[in-house]
């Protein structure tokens, strides 16, 4: 973690209290969980994420707590690995599910359910993933949440007592449809109009706060400090994936209402913190890399949603993952890069530290010139 | 096998006479490529399921023969190794393809044609998924089937010379939709209505026969039977998986009609065959994982419906294959259920019987707690 | 290289000049990264690929030559191996990205740029498959291409900056409508109409010309000349994948329009192409394999087609590269046919007679019948 003295000395204490106490054990489980929704492994990190959501909208939060919590107990009762478990792999799905879910169904006990079988599921697509990458050692990232829960939207269509928000609506593509290009919050009616200051600033915050569905600037603006907290990397990433992306999207004239709720944004957040540092050591290259990535993120999110339009069904993080999958399964094909091993993910900056002192060692094999 | 005595002996000398006599053989390898349909590797399985399917339709059990014939006469042809021929590993998917299609297209001579090309393919594909799953220890179940008549089943719009049947209609999903939820034979006109006996029994027999398009009681009743030959375990589980999506159909509210004809049972079946005994060994615990996958394939069958209804097309056993498939590739990640080697699988009973003197044994690594 | 005497001496030369003048050797890299859209590893064949899209249209040509240099550019700077990158496998998809997005989207500055960064994301896939692809030694084919392609073409919908051509149109399947199976050039209008000579020419020579998008018989002709300059088998290849193609086509009925323009040929091309001596050794028995990709192709074709009608968007050489991983898949799986390992992928001449040698020497373990 980026910390040092005082904070330092707390996280340190926290830890060693998680490992006596069974019942502060659970609850850092459940926060690192939280935390790695951005892969950021820091019960601190997942409890100012919880803040962000409940700031936002109690349903979301409870949403969230309740796909948590049900990720994780499948996890123990099946006989997950208990170091992913301790490091929340299985919670991030879950919460994901829970929002998930009831962001685009109408929320009743039927529904809670739904989520709680949901974010199960995700558990077992998650360990079933974990297997299937294994002999390329390539993470499962929000795969599961996306598959898990785009099969059980997608069949709210055949259920009677499952109820769609109006979120959901199919739409055949049409390429004589002007795109209102227009910076604003509303389609129709007041407010400020174009590349106002305060309207940028909205799908700035808001593309960060979308990660989880929020679609809030104070929202966004907690995540980020969220992510601050436990690395300043990472934040910075975040940071910049949405403002590339929010530039890719005025550049190609994408929906101005779209942009100003962060839609674009999202998923390039989660590219960029991704690549930028994580799964490759950060250098000036793959940071350029993790910024192409996310500009591509802003076609592969178009993309999807173009494609799940005629079923009305939300492209999630699947823009993500499949960027984060072309961009990250290159590994060590391309010199320029430097892949970092699934078990050596840690924060952006141990990482960069690690690669740092192996590339200045003596029985360095990497040329240290790459590093800068 | 799960017999003793008098049946057991004739078995013996059925194997027998199938080594011997080439003839008997072929005959042999046939029966058992239907019998695999539903993972019974027994002639006399495929035999009965055979019986069943006629007893339902002539046309379609020429349309299951003449797919049999020439998926497994491919397998020949092209050099597949000869043990996996003889345990019928390349008829199933030709049974399938050639059912499927007589199902959604008019018959005709030129379709006969296209069913011989498409039960060759499927051999083709059911090498290339072996090979392709064989790093993971993967079964490649129904997918050769799913993949070569969906390929051949969407073409048939630009093809002039190929009639769909009414069932192929393609329909814009659309929220406001009205489920109709009554349990009931048909949507327009006379017959029960509600939650009756023969309305239920209808729903569960026809979710077993509807794994090979028979929608039929009868047809149901004599699948159960020929799995029964084989193996008491599969055939619970073939009807706790089509009872448990029957009930779960009806939880979510699902289509009534649809539920009567047993649609949402027949990838339940599957699954729960699947997972209930063969490939993770029968306890408890992988028996209540094997429901929960039978109850999750009801949304994946429903999802998988709605992706396909803007080109009208059906989900097949995709349902079953992607759920058994997300269920069983955590395979030993979860200690809570012991996979079973792919060349072990033979009868749940036999994996059982072979696991409990493993894990009772003086060299035995696994805990035999876990496997009551 | 399949020529002799002077032809082969200045084959050599230039050879010799591409390694040792950067300028030739980058002009080299280039004009084999444009042979190797139909696997031909051989400059002169890229150099008359170019005259054949060139000889049709210059926007196109252009559009060719900026992918080109956009993906060949980025291996380089991405640090690829260069081994790779001097075979041309990081030129092919870029040439690709650059036709297809000119051919569907209307040319301006921004899509100039859009090309760019395809083309070099394409090189970034390219280098994913490699990876992914690895543990099977399966080619890559032109997956970079049609994924990268595809993003950037659903993603048109949303944004008003990018305008799609009026082949982007989408159409709600519908089981009514009649396919007009009359071979003519225009839907409407005159112009010779059935089974003439020139209409069939038309259909034979355009599939071979839209494997790169060109709908003109003369550039068909170059195509087809390109290739012969680099291998005869090849060739023959092509020329029986596009004829193979057409009558399977009008067998079944499908559209003439289509059919004359020849798109149902240029998968069908490419299968047998990689199939007919490149992947698998050339026998009898692998020639025919090849030719049943080459049908089914077709239905694949018209599936995806399908499957991508209700957004309007085209199926690319997506049959094509399903089609050959499914039928090369199988690789060593089936006894009649004798795959080959990537590394050895050169020209179908000298892959024969390499197994020739093989097969008759002292050490031969497979059997030398089955070469014939």
């Amino acid at each position: 973690m980026a910390v040092a003295g005082a904070p330092r000395r707390a996280a340190e204490s926290w830890a060693t209290m998680a490992q006596r106490n069974p019942a502060v054990g659970v609850l850092d489980t459940l926060l690192r969980g939280v935390g790695q929704v951005m892969f950021q492994n820091n019960p601190l990190t997942g409890l100012l994420f919880l803040v962000g959501i409940f700031v936002n909208s109690l349903k979301f939060g409870g949403a969230a707590l309740l796909g948590l919590a049900a990720s994780t107990l499948a996890a123990y009762l099946l006989g997950a690995d208990r170091a992913l478990i301790r490091n929340g792999l299985f919670g991030f799905n879950g919460v994901l599910v829970g929002i998930g879910l009831a962001f685009f169904l109408e929320f009743d006990v039927l529904l809670a359910v739904y989520i709680i079988v949901g974010a199960a599921v995700s558990t077992i697509v998650m360990m079933a993933l974990i297997n299937l990458l294994s002999p390329w050692d390539m993470p499962a990232l929000t795969a599961p949440f996306v598959l898990t829960a785009w099969l059980l939207l997608f069949a709210v269509y055949q259920f009677a007592f499952l109820t769609p928000t109006e979120l959901i609506a199919p739409l055949a593509p049409d390429p004589a449809t002007v795109v209102q290009t227009e910076l604003r919050e509303l389609a129709t009616g007041a407010g400020a109009v174009g590349l106002t200051a305060a309207n940028l600033a909205h799908g700035f915050f808001r593309g960060v706060g979308e990660v989880m569905f929020q679609d809030n600037l104070l929202t966004g603006v907690i995540f980020l400090i969220a992510i601050l907290v436990n690395s300043r990397i990472s934040a910075a990433f975040a940071a910049l994936g949405s403002a590339v992306a929010l530039l890719t999207a005025l550049a190609l004239g994408g929906d101005g209402v779209a942009i100003y709720h962060g839609l674009y944004g999202f998923n390039a957040v989660l590219c960029a913190i991704a690549l930028g540092g994580l799964f490759f050591v950060l250098t000036w290259k793959s940071a350029l890399y993790a910024l192409l990535a996310a500009v591509f993120s802003v076609a592969a999110f178009a993309a999807i949603a173009v494609l799940l339009s005629p079923i009305g069904m939300p492209a999630l993080t699947a823009p993500f993952v499949l960027t984060t999958w072309l961009f990250l399964w290159p590994k060590a094909g391309f010199r320029a890069l430097e892949p970092v091993a699934l078990a050596d993910v840690t924060t952006a900056e141990s990482i960069r530290a690690g690669y740092r002192v192996r590339a200045a060692g003596p029985s360095a094999t990497s040329e240290p010139g790459e590093a800068t």
